[in-house]
């Protein structure tokens, strides 16, 4: 078939009444779908069941420096949770601090506190009335809504194929004192799926914000969710410290896709300056984390070590759900220039990208037919794609013959809403 | 033996000599003893083992209405945690919403929503320059830590028998628009053991403040923590309502002298106005918190329902201890007018009350023996006791037979410290 661009109005006319046509089947086959959920599925989070039961109350409780599990202590965590932490950052544990079961509460009480607080001595953002956040974009919602709630101007960043943007992000922080921040997922960005190169990520070490309490947003959510090989994130802090500029990073990792969702452990990776500010103010917020839970962690990864073995596991229930959709995606629309995907090598998500102005109508269209996809605009600030034209695939959660379903009924929504589009032209 | 009041400088000296001795016996006996710590006994933490490996992972993972405990989703809390919540503070889960381990955290949480978002419209908390907080003493450290944290001025309110000195905060509160909170642990108060009367709740519940966003902060930390009989704490809610004065509460319950210190689960009841401007923040800022662990305790307590019977295991553990302490006191210190102590119905704490003056030299003297004591001044507003009189005595984690003799040395530092005050006159 002929690319869209190519075909004339009466070819586009009859394509599109042919694809009316297979559209209207799909709604009649009353499906229920959901392409919008970055979660594991059931399968995944079963391969951590043991951790529930395999702590020994009997024998457990003690554990390093005789601390007592049960009971009241230890603000920063338990040491073998450090390393977990740890492990998964390919930091040390002694540069760690393990919070509750949210990497998400962690970032946005690290703002807080930015806001409330200020960061190493510099005057509270709450002051600083045009304060401003950097984002990535295509990125992920909830980072958005965390700045946008602490009311930070929100900027966009151009994501390239190596990462963000870095002439820009270099240009924007050395001139504006008021931008505070920028978020990153460095490794399997959320959506793209791109990861940082070598070059970004030194740029990024080297950075020479006119503020001094600017702070990069680390959030290393997939650090460990390779759906092939192994691939390797630059090591920022290696990089930064060279420089004397590590106070500059706040590195964010969680457990909640390896272990449970909502049950896992998260953690900070920071420089000492920063580890002591964020534990000082800690200790007025809580006497302490789950330490029960850390332990049941440690246990199960064997103190970190245990950690890739178990990865491998879920890379092997989702990779074929990646591919499913790529090869569907591929074959459907490839030919068309209807727009073009990432092929991801790991994390959680795949990202079309339509002709521009489409991306509101696929979602509107798959909805019609019993497919509940990512609202279009979500992966931006505001909620506002300036081009309309990425969407946001999760295909983890779904059983695979649910996404060969919604990968077919997406590519016809595609193409419908393209010939849609060039049709008004 | 007479009163030290009645005692001419001769005897007082003699009295000194002869405690001086006993003192240096004491001090020989490289004792290690801990009256500080108000947590729970091994003996209590162990009450709840069970919970560790009573879930099971093959059969109680959905939970009403299709809820997955192992992944993501549930913003407030399973119903089964909130029944809990519910009941240990006599309200309906309706009125609950669940959070993560930390009681002192959701304070913390609640004021710095407070600072930087504002309570129901209100200018955000930052905004008061000259924020004030109202703080009944001798009350709870980690309490005024959070509110000169947060940079409120804190001002003293006197304790009676039945619960703060209501004339002084009703003036207080109707007058000045920029006092916006006060702290209450109203059954069993941290450190004095008061249960607020009738009269007070009900004061509480029809106060009038001049600061529309003025909140009572109700830590019912020990709402079901009786020693003996259960001790009814009016509803301060049930009043409220009949005011249309719900919104001004905030009640906070935890588990963590329930279940574990540290992996608890925690909870705020509160008005609905309340409660759904707390979850649209909360949406902001996680995904949710632990329900595997609320499940625990869902399971566990029958969905609150065993929560008595277990309060009673506690109180047979604990009650012996403070009644040694109390026997110890009374028999050394009682017929000598060096002070009083008051008889404590449940919570964690005993309260003794020494001569102006000498508090901090009974905990000096303590520690020069080789017993940690509460820091005198620790349960006021910046550390400081306006009367130098207060200590709190926490004989819940020690044992029974170090509690004897804590008890005894501690009267015999409180003897010394009050005939060497007395000599100085």
């Amino acid at each position: 078939m002929k690319a869209y661009s190519e075909m004339s109005k009466e070819e586009l006319l009859k394509e599109k009444k042919s694809l009316e046509e297979a559209y209207k089947e799909y709604q009649k086959r009353g499906l229920k779908l959901n392409m919008a959920r970055g979660k594991p599925s059931l399968e995944q989070v079963n391969l951590s069941l043991e951790m529930l039961t395999d702590v020994n109350p009997d024998t457990d409780m003690i554990v390093e420096d005789n601390v007592d599990v049960r009971n009241y202590g230890v603000i920063d965590g338990i040491y073998g949770a450090k390393q977990v932490i740890a492990s998964m950052a390919k930091s040390e544990a002694d540069h760690v601090i393990v919070f509750g079961n949210s990497s998400l509460n962690v970032m946005f009480d690290t703002v807080a506190r930015g806001m409330i607080e200020g960061i190493q001595g510099n005057a509270p953002w709450y002051d600083c009335k045009d304060r401003k956040w950097l984002c990535p974009v295509p990125g992920y919602d909830r980072h958005f809504a965390i700045t946008e709630h602490f009311g930070f101007e929100m900027i966009n960043i151009p994501m390239n194929e190596d990462g963000p943007d870095m002439d820009m992000v270099e240009d924007l922080v050395s001139k504006d004192p008021s931008i505070k921040g920028i978020w990153c997922v460095p490794k399997y960005s959320n959506p793209g799926g791109v990861v940082y190169s070598e070059e970004v990520v030194k740029r990024f070490a080297n950075l020479s914000p006119a503020a001094p309490d600017f702070r990069i947003f680390w959030d290393n959510a997939y650090a460990i969710h390779d759906l092939y090989e192994e691939v390797h994130l630059p090591d920022i802090f290696g990089y930064a410290i060279t420089k004397g500029k590590q106070d500059m990073i706040f590195e964010f990792v969680s457990t909640s896709k390896v272990s449970f969702p909502g049950s896992g452990i998260a953690g900070i990776i920071a420089s000492d300056n920063n580890l002591n500010e964020i534990r000082k103010s800690m200790a007025v917020q809580t006497i302490g984390h789950d330490k029960i839970n850390q332990l049941r962690h440690a246990i199960f990864f064997a103190n970190g070590a245990k950690l890739r073995a178990h990865m491998k596991k879920h890379a092997d229930i989702i990779r074929p759900k990646f591919e499913v959709v790529e090869k569907v995606l591929g074959e459907e629309l490839q030919h068309l220039d209807v727009g073009h995907f990432g092929v991801p090598k790991g994390g959680y998500f795949i990202t079309y990208t339509t002709q521009p102005g489409c991306a509101t109508r696929v979602v509107q269209l798959a909805k019609e037919a019993g497919m509940v996809l990512t609202g279009a605009g979500a992966p931006f600030p505001y909620k506002k794609d300036p081009e309309d034209s990425t969407i946001r695939i999760a295909p983890t959660y779904p059983t695979l013959e649910e996404i060969k379903v919604a990968a077919e009924l997406f590519a016809l929504c595609v193409r419908l809403a393209t010939a849609e589009k060039f049709l008004e032209k």
